[in-house]
């Protein structure tokens, strides 16, 4: 991923309201391509919980601490997985560690988002899901039973998603250095058809169910809201919903991601940093439950950052924007899949919503954590 | 790995004391099929410290909840890494989670810790170490520069071990729900040479060089002794020295494991069990440095138990003993390296040890932690 440029660009629109459109993109681009090239600054001296948001504070962190230091071509793209080929194999790897909070919630619980979560990220960089590690840090104290509920609910999720646990390992600490139980995993999957070109102007950005579920259920499950509600988490394996949505687009379909931390926002920045285009959504065609949207409301936060868990958002060329839909929705995890925008040249890494009242502003990458450890 | 049977057959040899050798060994062998067949069962309703310790607890955990959950021929094995073939490509997937405390200790931290400990579950596979991944859980407040400095640390050692760390994670926990850092690594190599077979009687165990030095040093660093020492982390990547050895003795070389949590003795157990062959090793002629050897008597605990994390097991043929050990000692790493035993056929699944006195004692595994939280 390239340098966030929204902040920069933003200013340089402003700055260069007064020239004319072809100048004002010269600049813009300028400024861009400065932004790029300046080595991300981490200014705190302390890890603060936004560097665990998924949003810029994170992308900080790991620019100017992580990337800096392990540099190399696999990791450089900062993609959910590093894709490499070993004796012939085309494999991706990847991985994740939970520390959600509480461990049990209404639709799931740190066991199978642990399974979904690696799967998901295999399953959007294009891999088969194959076989997956599960690390566990558990708290002197930890409930067996508590433990046992776990892990048979990533048994559960991985015989779903039809991948193994193949490989473990297990620590425990003392009480008060953990909060029960934390688990990483990794994963390994396989690429065994070709993924489509770059994202450019033209192609449509669907998103493959409602959004924000996942993270406004782990607010009520703490009771942080005095909120009744029937909502649960969205955690499902995406890897069916990929094979579907790739057998009726094949390589029209441009990229993937799930929209876990930091919500659709944060993809969307991605996507348009990555690709150096504009994504233009319609906050009408967003879908959002009206339950999510009421307790965002009153959490004053958008559910375009709030994390989903079996969501994802697919950009595919414009010729298969209606089969895509027609794919995904015929899926029962795409059931409500939408096409919520386009891809456009201008103005190069922004995201922009035209909002329901007609205007438009820039989404950028989340500052701050107002949901921690949702996953 | 097979049920621990050290227990039963123990019991058992006393039991049918009074039988000949033949009815006796078959009365033996009766007795660790039952408990092969048993379900081995967890008797605490709650996490100890001893669940992390890599021994009797461990084993019992990761059969009774992980195993019992996960089983599948891959992980059936519960080496240090799963081996599966992909598209022609025969790999090795290994991860650990590491909580060592304190996080910088002589001769390493956290960071090297994770890279060397995956780099060497799968060099000791008979893997060559490409790939790693990497997730962090870090605690709110923890300073910036020591995370640099775990991070340049991974650099480094990653470096050495001729990796890459293509992958990653970071989340974030409030203060008090974390120690500061805790690292997640997973690894994928490839076996690109066939392995030696079984291991059978007649065979040699050697040791790659002295035991107990990284155990002792975070002891010390911890400060609950009141020794001056200069003792350091033997932490280092093995797989350079695996090379050595395979290059050496090729398929003379029958299994090798790193001696990490619950040290030698465990390793040793492992192999007898799974080999349902008795490992019979001299107590002189296992090399232990003598200020590992005095720190060891105040703690109470025997070296054999204390966890290395740059040493191996290699178990040999015997014709290939000698040809082993010249090419250990001609790596910097393994020139302490000496052969420390033998395997026999009886008794099966035992460890045993011809002590200094000319006694021999059962070595089984550990039960209780008296080292938590060494890596």
């Amino acid at each position: 991923m390239t340098e966030r440029s929204a902040e920069w660009a933003e200013a340089a629109v402003r700055e260069h309201a007064h020239l004319g459109a072809a100048d004002r993109e010269e600049q813009v681009l300028e400024r861009i391509e400065r932004a790029r090239r300046s080595r991300p600054r981490l200014r705190e001296d302390a890890i603060t919980l936004a560097h665990g948001s998924g949003g810029k504070a994170t992308h900080t962190l790991i620019e100017a601490v992580f990337l800096d230091a392990f540099r190399n071509p696999l990791l450089e793209p900062l993609d959910d997985g590093a894709r490499f080929g070993v004796d012939g194999a085309s494999l991706v790897f990847t991985t994740d560690s939970y520390v959600v909070s509480p461990l049990f919630f209404p639709g799931g619980d740190i066991g199978d988002l642990a399974v979904n979560g690696t799967v998901n990220d295999l399953a959007v960089s294009g891999a088969e899901p194959l076989h997956l590690s599960a690390g566990f840090i558990l708290e002197e104290g930890f409930a067996v039973a508590d433990l046992r509920r776990v892990v048979a609910s990533m048994r559960a999720a991985a015989e779903t998603a039809g991948v193994r646990i193949v490989t473990g390992d297990t620590k425990v600490v003392q009480r008060g250095k953990a909060d029960g139980c934390y688990i990483s995993t990794a994963g390994i999957g396989v690429v065994r058809r070709p993924l489509g070109g770059e994202v450019r102007p033209g192609d449509a950005v669907l998103v493959s169910g409602p959004i924000g579920e996942h993270g406004v259920t782990i607010m009520l499950a703490r009771g942080e809201l005095d909120i009744e509600s029937d909502l649960a988490s969205d955690t499902a394996p995406l890897n069916g919903l990929v094979t579907a949505l790739l057998d009726a687009c094949g390589d029209g379909v441009r990229r993937m991601r799930d929209a876990t931390r930091g919500g659709v926002a944060t993809v969307l920045n991605e996507v348009a940093g990555d690709a150096g285009v504009a994504v233009v959504v319609d906050e009408d065609a967003i879908p959002v439950r009206p339950d999510v949207r009421g307790a965002c409301e009153l959490l004053g936060i958008d559910p375009l950052y709030v994390a989903c868990e079996g969501r994802m958002v697919a950009i595919v060329s414009g010729d298969s924007a209606d089969d895509a839909v027609a794919a995904l929705r015929s899926h029962p995890l795409g059931e409500g899949a939408a096409i919520v925008g386009r891809i456009k040249a201008d103005p190069p890494g922004l995201v922009l919503l035209r909002t329901a009242f007609g205007g438009t502003r820039i989404v950028d990458l989340l500052v701050g954590d107002p949901l921690p450890r949702i996953c």
